[in-house]
């Protein structure tokens, strides 16, 4: 793929007066996108089971759980437990915790709460003897329900598919109860041409694995996909599951890969021009600890303006974007606000304490960033 | 400058048993860090005036003010808010304030704090007005102090020094009491083989600006020239004052740039390792949101491990970071804590809410990122 501007993208509307730099959702377009993912996977017979880290928000958690998912991903025990305290009832930690220390404890908290259906991934024979051992699996407690993680192809976590059966039943022999095996088809993030072929790499890992899984005497229960660009390519037999997340809320890099339509976009910053006073660019006061330093090699820019589609984000420091106007091109005019969207909704989400949160440009609430900065 | 791993830093001490990820500081280093720039430009009768979003920490801030800084900066209304409630009583915001709506009110409240030395860069005389509006500087309220930013080359704000002559005389017409000019220059940032010229060139249009300014009327008070790479050779006629930030906490860029020693970087994140399933790697759970993706050209990684001089941290997703681990070369061990030095230090501390504050690998405490996403 050609690195670019992107296609333009149409950006919600913003109210005005708002403070800047600000973190503006629309909810219609976020109930929408809910909906949509629900009901196309849906159509297939495959559950969805949306990656919260991308918003951290139980209010927008509860969208995704009135859309009919059926519970939600988390990334991190942190996350874990503020959603659980949010009164989410349902929680995967795609993530492989080495349970010791003060891992440990939280991780047997939270296997102990009253009403809370906890399930955990791990990609080694070593980390299930640490989540047996801090869940109690071998003393009598209920067994910890974990999900092993497969590689599809990604090249960062998860055991070869053919190593599967082995290492679930290891892990069944220690306490453990084995729901299933999960893929994070992370390598369709190269590019566009990458997803369809990450999305098949998802489900043959997951064919493989589960066949492995039935050889060892483990029939399993969840089998699951998980991205946003692969979500409807990996919702194919064995996948009962999909664990998409940045498509509630959409940004450049979905858009790019197909992962959002250009209209689907639901998050947007506000920002003022703050200074034009070198010529050829001017500055916003949304930088690094705003837009962060998230730039795939196939888009130009740290954010789009989508009023200056030709304007490039061509800098970043803590607290000011250098927008690049090119000769010939409209700028924004000092003072002017405007509204950017973000490469990567998901490290941007983290930075704020809260969303302003809008129905068709009017800001109906402030919704905290629940689990904001909750990363380990 | 060629891209590498650059000088293998002496990490921080960390103590045992940490949850990660975390972020760890030895005190005792910061305060030899506080101190040794401070004396360095007493030496040269220049103040030191510390850029505290390196930090956002009143403790931090306390440091240096107890090391002899004159005061400090910030770079936004929320990081002056949250220093001025923790008692510090002088503070410059090195950022043009576009002073309308919320921010004109902010920005009035501060002006009006009782105890409050307060003053506010700008670089244009729309911006000017602004401020004189909000603080009231046309109605009989003390003349809020502004200081006017110079470009010195680095090509983001500021403007001509051939120009602040009559852009600080406007600025004074307004009501405003125009305390003097200031600089960054970060154009050091490009390379070690840069800071030089960085630092000259900040001299050179700090000169310029001067006597522009006394040519209108306007004996400049702060002669003010900023960034740690450039601290030292910045500090020289006829500047008077050195904002400064990194330097108290260090990170792998300034060591590349010679702005640290290796033996001088306080800051450390502690990470375990979480998984080995995949060859030539391992991962930990300091990824993106906690590392950042800030690399500039001549580093390798987004940070280094100084156990492991070999290791090079090639991609971060959220909440992973994969380490290559050259074939030969030693790799830490599943579950190890792995001690990571950060590339730059200002974002990635903007992604805790505390401190681990340490003496010789000993906790002593937790201290709060106060101005934690104090963006705007």
């Amino acid at each position: 793929m050609t690195a670019g501007r992107g296609p333009t993208i149409v950006a919600p509307a913003v109210p005005a007066g708002l403070d800047t730099p600000s973190l503006v959702i629309d909810v219609g377009i976020v109930e929408a996108n809910a909906r949509r993912l629900g009901e196309q996977l849906r159509a297939r017979g495959v559950a969805l089971r949306p990656h919260a880290k991308t918003h951290k928000s139980v209010s927008l958690a509860g969208i995704q759980l009135a859309a009919g998912a059926s519970g939600i991903t988390v990334g991190t025990l942190g996350e874990a437990e503020v959603m659980a305290d949010g009164g989410i009832d349902d929680i995967f930690i795609a993530y492989p915790i080495w349970a010791v220390g003060p891992k440990a404890a939280r991780l047997a908290a939270l296997h102990d709460r009253t009403g809370l259906t906890l399930s955990v991934g791990f990609d080694s024979v070593a980390a299930a003897e640490r989540l047996a051992i801090a869940a109690g699996s071998s003393s009598g407690a209920p067994p910890l329900r974990v999900i092993l993680e497969i590689d599809p192809g990604n090249g960062r976590t998860g055991v070869a598919a053919s190593r599967a059966g082995a290492i679930a039943a290891a892990a069944r022999n220690l306490g453990l109860d084995v729901l299933g095996v999960f893929t994070h088809g992370g390598h369709a993030y190269r590019g566009a041409g990458a997803v369809a072929s990450a999305a098949a790499d998802e489900v043959h890992a997951l064919t493989v694995a589960t066949e492995q899984l039935r050889s060892a005497g483990i029939e399993p229960r969840v089998i699951s996909a998980g991205s946003t660009p692969t979500a409807l390519g990996a919702a194919a037999e064995p996948v009962n599951e999909i664990r998409a997340g940045t498509y509630l809320l959409g940004d450049r890099i979905q858009v790019a890969l197909g992962g959002s339509s250009p209209s689907a976009v639901a998050i947007a910053i506000a920002a003022t021009v703050v200074s034009t006073a070198v010529d050829g660019h001017v500055i916003i006061d949304a930088g690094a600890k705003t837009l962060t330093k998230d730039m795939p090699e196939y888009l130009v820019g740290y954010g789009s303006l989508p009023a200056y589609p030709e304007a490039v984000i061509e800098r970043v420091s803590d607290y000011h974007g250098v927008v690049r106007i090119p000769a010939g091109t409209q700028r924004p005019a000092l003072g002017e606000v405007v509204v950017v969207i973000p490469n990567h909704c998901c490290p941007v989400v983290d930075l704020f304490d809260e969303f302003v949160a809008t129905r068709g440009g009017v800001e109906i609430g402030r919704w905290p960033v629940d689990a904001r900065g909750r990363s380990g």
